[in-house]
């Protein structure tokens, strides 16, 4: 990994942590919930999601401020997602980025509210994202619904509570990836494409990129909650053993996984070099996912 | 009330009762959670919501149609919001509509998953609604955020919990009513006004009638958790008492509170006799809400 990624990775961040804050600070609601939701937005996390939808736009050679909004109303509905995936009734987790969960710091009550209210705002966001138009702008609120919605995130979601204790094969694993994080990060990717008006056949392969690097990022969470740094990633590792999780290497041993996302990290940059984007960029953050100790 | 409008609310109610059927089993999830939204779902209740924004849609002479898809997905948030509102951490009821709630059916981890599902999922009904053109669409969306979102429903919820056991006066209870259950009620009225297309000012009146109605009716639910009858509330009565919830009743007394019902539905009936268009129905509606057992 070049310096040049992580400056670039360094200054997305900035500008998407700057517009997030501002949506928050300006949203109307009491404070006890605007408190917590900006907590948890402010835990802040690498924010990959909306840096790649961010660089799929400037790959594109569109402008990165068309995709500011809709990579903003993105990571809402990532927060949203990990308040709720925190509560004791689904993962219990005290822990989330080396900091209390929102429920440890709110109390269950606001941290169910809290990711309601994130969810709901990011719909908000998206519906009034500047520059876009109405088509463009309906495509992308239908996307992410369908993304984040039961036929994904929240399905997969639901397929992984249910699969608990359970020993999964690897394609019943790689599917609940594909719904419970995979689709949000394609559309990530898709949400870029679509605002920079690329071609149905740039999509097509920049689709089959997303699938394997968030196939790829899945794989690297699970190899981290065995061989990561605790104080790095923010939580205890071991957690996915404790909580009875299907994992990768619970399947195919942490060499075999090792091996599945370098096909991965591979048939990613395989799609992505067989478009005429600009894929320096790109190509340093699928880097930056596999290698990351975070 | 005429048998009419009974007959009208029926025919209505089963209008939306199978568009909302078909629009959730036609949804792809896994079967724990479609079961779980589809139990809530037909869990039932009146469908004033729904019922409300077609009798709007009619009553501008529109097609019915035009709004089942976007009362449908008013409908869906409102279920959600009910099945989040009575998780243990929340108001920690065990009955709605005389049934097991979401949570004591299906367990918590459940019936969270299914409330952010059905949340999701009417986004993903409104961006699809078939007659809509994208501009009112996209209204839509917005304004169906906004009522659900932080600065409306879910910030209600938020000023509602917080005021247990404080004593409120009638106007901070009236802004918590307003929020809490009132915007969603606008949002039926006026989203049949702008999927109709009604000028300015027939949109300005329908919203004045919107918001007295919205209060008639969290008035007489007041009413009904003191005088109503076990049996037909779906629930104990009483409850509001003992959740130390700050009520119309505990303000104003039970005689003071049917002066403030009446005083709203008159004024709610002013404001649509004031219009030009056929109020019949709509009338029909506001005296079965504040005449209501259930």
């Amino acid at each position: 990994m070049t310096m040049d990624i992580v400056a670039y990775l360094e200054t997305k961040k900035a500008l998407i942590d700057q517009h997030l804050v501002q949506l928050l600070k300006r949203m109307e609601a009491p404070d006890r919930l605007k408190e917590s939701m900006l907590y948890s937005v402010e835990a802040g996390g690498k924010r990959l999601r909306p840096i790649l939808m961010l660089a799929v736009v400037e790959a594109l050679e569109s402008k990165t401020e068309y995709g500011l909004q809709p990579a903003s109303a993105l990571e809402l509905v990532h927060t949203y997602s990990l308040i709720h995936d925190d509560l004791p009734a689904m993962d219990d987790d005290d822990l989330r980025r080396g900091l209390p969960t929102n429920h440890k710091k709110f109390g269950e009550a606001t941290a169910i509210l809290a990711g309601d209210g994130l969810l709901t705002f990011a719909f908000t966001c998206l519906s009034q994202a500047p520059y876009i138009d109405a088509k463009t702008k309906l495509w992308l609120i239908q996307e992410l619904a369908n993304a984040a919605g039961p036929s994904a995130m929240v399905g997969g979601q639901m397929d992984d509570l249910e699969a608990e204790g359970k020993a999964l094969d690897l394609i019943a694993l790689e599917k609940i990836h594909q719904k419970k994080t995979g689709r949000l990060l394609e559309f990530a990717v898709m949400g870029g494409a679509t605002i920079a008006k690329a071609d149905r056949s740039t999509k097509d392969t920049l689709q089959l990129f997303a699938r394997h690097l968030g196939l790829a990022f899945q794989i690297q969470d699970d190899i981290l909650d065995i061989e990561g740094d605790e104080a790095a990633i923010g939580k205890p590792v071991g957690s996915d053993i404790e909580n009875k999780k299907n994992t990768y290497p619970a399947i195919l041993g942490i060499e075999g996984t090792k091996e599945q996302l370098k096909a991965h990290f591979e048939k990613a940059l395989d799609a992505l070099k067989s478009t005429a984007i600009q894929h320096d960029v790109l190509e340093g953050i699928a880097h930056f996912i596999i290698e990351r100790h975070y």
